[in-house]
């Protein structure tokens, strides 16, 4: 086995950008009023008369669930692979927490930086946009997982989250662009940045027999699966003007994420030899409705809409995993181990025209003057923004986040691509034992039982083992 | 094995469905006065004057967490079988998908349909109702497990979720009954009519020794346990009223599912064998105490009261599974694979009546004249009852419940037994093979070693193995 | 096999303990305003307005939080032992249950009781204060971890929940102290109480090499340790001051914990061989930060301040499982399962001097005169209390509960030691056949193939085996 020379690469990097993170924080983020001990006199003095009306109670449910979903959804959705358990949820544990502190400062320059005193103000909201943040890089990690270090995953984190905090700030704040549950931010861009870069670290000589799955770790899969799933409502609307838009947003998710489930399956038994269901778009293809629905979730879509929504996507995602995979590593050597282009490429760029056309189709009639000013923003800068106008801009943000994606995940690439980062050899891809201390006897006893009946079987040809 | 022609049978019957379901919405569902966008002017014409005064920040982290024990809870208690994990967790996933989408229409049509323009309203309590509904389906899930194929169930949730809104609309809109955990709406009515539905499928020659776990799939099966565990106090309190009823909601069911733990390790202990703990006891009977609260939940119980409730049914649920379910099947030939006799059948009836008791015993100097009015809803055509008839009405909506349920499974019984639904043959019952693409190459290694091992062994009776 | 006679022992103690608990409420339990039917009738006379301003929307989805972190948490993460962990789980679940009963009836005597009718009564709040003390007692479980019988561990649980509400009463009550997240109440009082207790039952020829993992049993670990990860924020937060107290609280916990995964991943590079990453570091190592912070979460610490506490804490408490452990064995003999003194012990001891400095440094100008009221209690008994003698008093308070866990610890770890409660054998340990019906057939296939091939291996010592 290649030896990586992890021992200083990866403490160094992470004590090194751990106290960046610490200095960076020292001279820059501070507690918004929200959140200090100032708080009860500063209400006071807004007229603010209830304790509950701090946007902590709004939100923290929201983010909590948020908070699982990045953590445990992502984590154990890429458990699928029979011996990158620790590797998946591990390394997504690590730069998921990377990815979360360097948000709040990017994000914080771009959003919610106090001119008055030139510090970042946080508060609830800051750790939800952040957890944001590291879902788009998680979302990369699913197209390069398995085949790369810990150190190029912590360079990755590093360039997308900043990269990340540009984007939003061009879609969101200069074009005025709605992306409450980040169809755009988080799912296109990190779908095509990694894609870019899987395509980027190509390797042709890859066995992808070891890109496979087994029975316990397809159902380990499911955790993942089910909580992205059950918490997507939450993701979709945890930014959401407080009220009626978070309620929106939860209905709309809710049934788009239903119809998902029913469109993946009825592909997978379609496609797959006797009708039988294949996990991979269980796990995969049900959670396409959600991704599609990460920019409309809180306009009003209607409950139809979002089922039309959900079904189209659970369909074409799956398909996507059957027929438009293969050919994309075979034509265009992407080896897209999670499947990403499938979950978050094509059905966030669904989100994102859907988004589109139901911006464009709003109307007063259905949302009321004040709703509809509130619901898309149109103040300051936005305040003569009619509707059809709205849904170009929103069409305008779709194509710059496709643009710095695939721009940024180049460079990105060719940085992860220079020879010292300790990238595992082909014949080490999907392995934990590159980077993990791996317990040892009774694995060992499987794998030696599993190699010994290969080999006993291999002289007979009829079922009965020969001895 | 048995072709079951699910290629053409499972898409079709999905996407024709979903078809359904899309139009039916359409015509009928449009979002309530809370989730509309339009709220902010309706609510200054209420003079509502806070945000947080929206249905939504009442309701939603309770919602999320039966939305948890819908799909990670009941999906993953049933993953115990050893070669079932997929089924379990994947048509839980699927049943569940579609049930919710009906039971927004079924319990739409029966509860808020708004007379005036045709139009069902739906908010975030809709969605906890649509998961009660599922979760009942789930219940009956339980008892066919590994007998039926996912076309089955699907045929099973259409008509399972038409009748509990038929149920659930005559015991709680014409009985004025309460049920706010849904004892008797989910639990007896999920039981009664699944039991009811394997008697009617009953298999002769099954081979019940495929109905067994392995080491592994009991640990999957506690993530179901647990999260049902945790979460069932917010099940119990999710649709009661908002303030007092919601937070003694919970305590009540805190308190009674702690009791169920300690009963049904108890009497575990005391049936096996050397006092060993038997892992379905406390998969299952621990859950027994919340089951066993869904009607008096929200009702003034007292802490003591529930600790009784819940010792009681974790005692009487864990002798069900060790002495009632064998004597069912033999017997009254009922193949109950979960045994939701022993966790849903027999505690909610206990349930029901620990309800109908509570409610009889209330009076106005424990609950206020104001008190009980709210939390038994004496008002309009009930305004004039008493407690004890209230406890009377109470008793008469189990009986309801209990003939709705039986009637209702046998028809659904004989529906299910047409030879075209593709169900599995009896030696493939239990197996994911027939329904799933399951891995194959070392789960293959492990299950031919096995095979080796008792092959090898049987030449010899000592212990060492000869060769 | 010894005959650990566990059943008549243990069943007999589940059902008096549980007895005992029924009458125990009866006579002293009674919901608290806000959990009672009354309520509406009280809160007008209060002249509270909203129905939201009841301290259940408040409190429950922290609540909820750290009801998960007490079951799933605590349990799965001790699921690491390659053959205990249905004892894990499973004894997780029962003491809990059993702690949660007993802690509502001493944290009430001593906190909640209305000596107007000698009723304790209980609301939202008491159940988090139940669930910390049962946290307290499943630390202490991870110090015995496989080498005790549930009688053991009920036994334990009983005193230990006496004496922490008794530590909890002096240190909170008496000496004035701040403790909302328990680094002290909670994590070093549980520690030092079972690291004393597994001192006194040290076992000389305890086979270590049990206690190991293997692959998948170090996934189900990873459950446990990222919900812990997760919900720490709300852990530390949830019984502290409505409104910005509760934030920062989620705040400061949120950026202590991200820091602490990458200096615990650090230091397990930097000392393994090859770089290589240890699991039993990832399961740990990242919680330290969460720990730390138990006391000054919701201090003013800063963000940066909860970074240095986290990074700090993930780097000595990983260099605790590396070099502390096995010093602790072999020459203090505190066979020490789950490594509670790394994990709950040191960054316990850490977090009580953090939070002592930051109270000890707290200014008017930071919190404001009113603020700092709040945040530090300075009223009735301690309204002439300055920042600095605050900062003593915290000191003292750890200085108490060392002294108390300790001495408590030896006590009930002599009366653990009587020999008459079923323990395992050495040869037991670790193991859950002794106390567990396990499923026999497929891993009785695992294990006879894994002696086999061991057996099969020997005669040769080159790769290839021969048979």
């Amino acid at each position: 086995m290649k030896d990586t020379l992890m021992r200083w690469k990866l403490p160094l990097i992470c004590f090194i950008w751990q106290l960046a993170m610490i200095i960076l924080f020292g001279v820059f983020i501070r507690y918004d009023d929200e959140s200090s001990a100032r708080w009860n006199v500063i209400r006071r003095t807004r007229n603010i008369t209830s304790v509950l009306e701090n946007d902590f109670y709004f939100r923290y449910p929201s983010f909590q669930d948020v908070h699982v979903m990045v953590f445990v959804g992502f984590g154990f959705l890429m458990t699928f692979l029979k011996r990158y358990g620790f590797g998946s949820v591990g390394f997504n544990f690590l730069i998921a927490s990377f990815s979360i502190q360097w948000a709040l400062l990017m994000q914080g320059w771009f959003h919610s930086l106090d001119y008055s005193d030139g510090k970042i103000k946080i508060g609830v909201e800051s750790l939800i946009n952040a957890d944001f943040s590291a879902a788009s890089v998680l979302i990369a990690f699913g197209g390069v997982l398995g085949k790369v270090s810990p150190v190029q995953l912590l360079i990755m984190s590093l360039f997308q989250v900043t990269l990340y905090a540009v984007n939003e700030f061009i879609i969101l704040t200069v074009l005025g662009a709605r992306d409450a549950g980040g169809s755009m931010v988080i799912h296109v861009f990190g779908a095509y940045f990694g894609l870019t870069i899987t395509r980027i670290l190509y390797r042709p000589n890859l066995d992808q027999r070891k890109n496979e799955s087994v029975y316990h770790s397809d159902l380990f899969s499911m955790i993942g699966t089910l909580y992205l799933w059950m918490f997507w409502p939450s993701f979709n609307s945890a930014i959401s003007n407080h009220g009626d838009a978070q309620h929106r947003g939860v209905i709309n998710s809710y049934c788009s994420l239903a119809a998902s489930v029913l469109t993946a399956i009825a592909i997978s038994s379609v496609f797959e030899k006797k009708g039988k269901i294949n996990m991979v778009h269980v796990q995969n293809g049900t959670l396409a409705g959600g991704v599609a629905l990460g920019t409309a979730a809180e306009m009003m879509l209607t409950p139809y809409g979002s089922l039309i929504v959900g079904a189209l996507s659970g369909t074409i995602s799956t398909l996507g995993f059957i027929f438009l995979s293969p050919l994309l590593e075979k034509y265009l050597k992407i080896q897209d181990t999670c499947g990403i282009h499938n979950l978050h490429g094509i059905p966030g760029v669904i989100g994102a025209i859907v988004g589109a056309i139901t911006a464009a189709a709003a109307t007063e009639g259905v949302y009321s003057r004040e709703g509809l000013i509130d619901a898309f923003g149109f103040v300051d800068g936005f305040a003569d923004r009619t509707p059809s106008v709205q849904g170009g801009f929103q069409a305008a943000a779709l194509c710059v986040t496709l643009l710095l994606s695939v721009g940024g995940g180049a460079v990105v690439g060719f940085i992860l691509k220079l020879p010292f980062w300790g990238d595992p050899s082909d014949e080490n891809c999907f392995e934990d034992e590159v980077y993990w201390e791996v317990p040892t006897e009774e694995e060992a006893a499987l794998h030696s039982v599993h190699y010994e009946n290969n080999q006993l079987k291999k002289p007979t040809s009829n079922g009965d083992t020969q001895q």
